[in-house]
């Protein structure tokens, strides 16, 4: 059986460090998935802006959302390109050269147009999508948007289908003379994203436990 | 003595979310010296393109850096408007509805146009701003860069000028109501970037200890 492959196009063709590229699909929503906030982009009046957003992944598709006042979210409502990152970093590569300094790290890519989700009930599903990607198991717990804040929120969909993976893991990537020279250390710095432990709300009333939503994330430490 | 402020341009200031906007130069230069690589995002042919890259601050400048050949630092370098994101995030914030589901986290968000360094002493100046910002220690223990390696690196200068940060810590902000009717928990799932314990490189030389610009770091844990 083969795994299904990214299609690249010129935009998602990766052209620097094409050792570092993934093209399995699979390796996409792994990084994707392993995220929490991804950074937008939008073009606005001919300048760049890239601010953090919350996103959610259901198959082929990428939900953002935001203030329905967002200007980034605005602007990507209007069938203008945007992109989006997801970022994962690893760890620091320490080498003998600084030329080959590096990070390890797990990069996703996507570019495309996003559309403004407009039907309540599919907008309600990516709210579903995106509370359960920001914190999973909340969706039952906690009570759902009402139309009030349903008209606050825009809820954005993107297909996945233009995007590159790139990766880079193990040790430095020192020139011949260098090791040879051995005039110094070389190495992995690992670095991750950790829960700590969980920090009720001061205005919580008194006698809850904590839920096994909350607890078992910590617990993962992942 | 008044603290050194942000002087914001019609780009740079927050316009959602006022209350998390912090208009403190030092803060700018917190959440900068905190972080490993940012977010560079350019426009390419209309369309904008977001890539993690490494930077490293010195006063009121900005340094990016990467391959000669990269397509975000051949824009940059352009005179063309860039924006540069770094991003903390802290914790994700339970609330008792899922309207104010949120993000504890430091942002800053940097604009304007960068200027490719060509004078050789600035650039070894700006790489070793960026070394020590990946890497603090690293510029006197590694080998320099020769010049057929600094021919294959761009460093860009960029101003932090234009800049703005916005910050959320503390607990959910939850409607009146829902605290009262105390239906679901409430709290912060707290999260950090932490160093695990360093990795030698496979074909490091016997009789290496790690040295303690490395070993340091991991101790911080920070």
């Amino acid at each position: 059986m083969t795994r299904p492959q990214l299609s690249p196009t010129p935009r998602s063709t990766i052209k620097r460090g094409k050792e570092r590229a993934v093209a399995d699909r699979a390796a996409l929503d792994a990084v994707l998935d392993a995220g929490l906030i991804c950074h937008l982009s939008v073009v606005i009046d001919g300048s760049p802006l890239v601010l953090p957003t919350g996103y959610g992944r259901d198959g082929d598709t990428l939900y953002l959302h935001g203030s329905s006042g967002a200007l980034t979210l605005r602007t990507a409502a209007l069938d203008n390109d945007i992109c989006v990152a997801v970022t994962h970093l690893d760890g620091v590569v320490y080498a003998r050269s600084m030329f080959h300094f590096s990070v390890n790290y797990r990069s996703a890519v996507v570019h495309g147009r996003a559309r403004l989700v407009t039907d309540e009930a599919e907008k309600m599903h990516g709210l579903q999508v995106l509370t359960e990607h920001l914190a999973p198991g909340s969706w039952e717990h906690s009570r759902k948007p009402n139309a009030k804040e349903m008209a606050k929120t825009s809820v954005l969909a993107m297909s996945l289908a233009e995007a590159s993976v790139k990766m880079r893991g193990g040790p430095p990537a020192d020139e011949d003379e260098d090791i040879d020279a051995n005039t110094a250390w070389a190495g992995v710095l690992p670095i991750a994203q950790r829960w700590a432990a969980p920090v009720p709300s001061p205005d919580l009333a008194p006698g809850w436990e904590i839920p096994a939503h909350v607890t078992d994330r910590y617990a993962s430490r992942g």
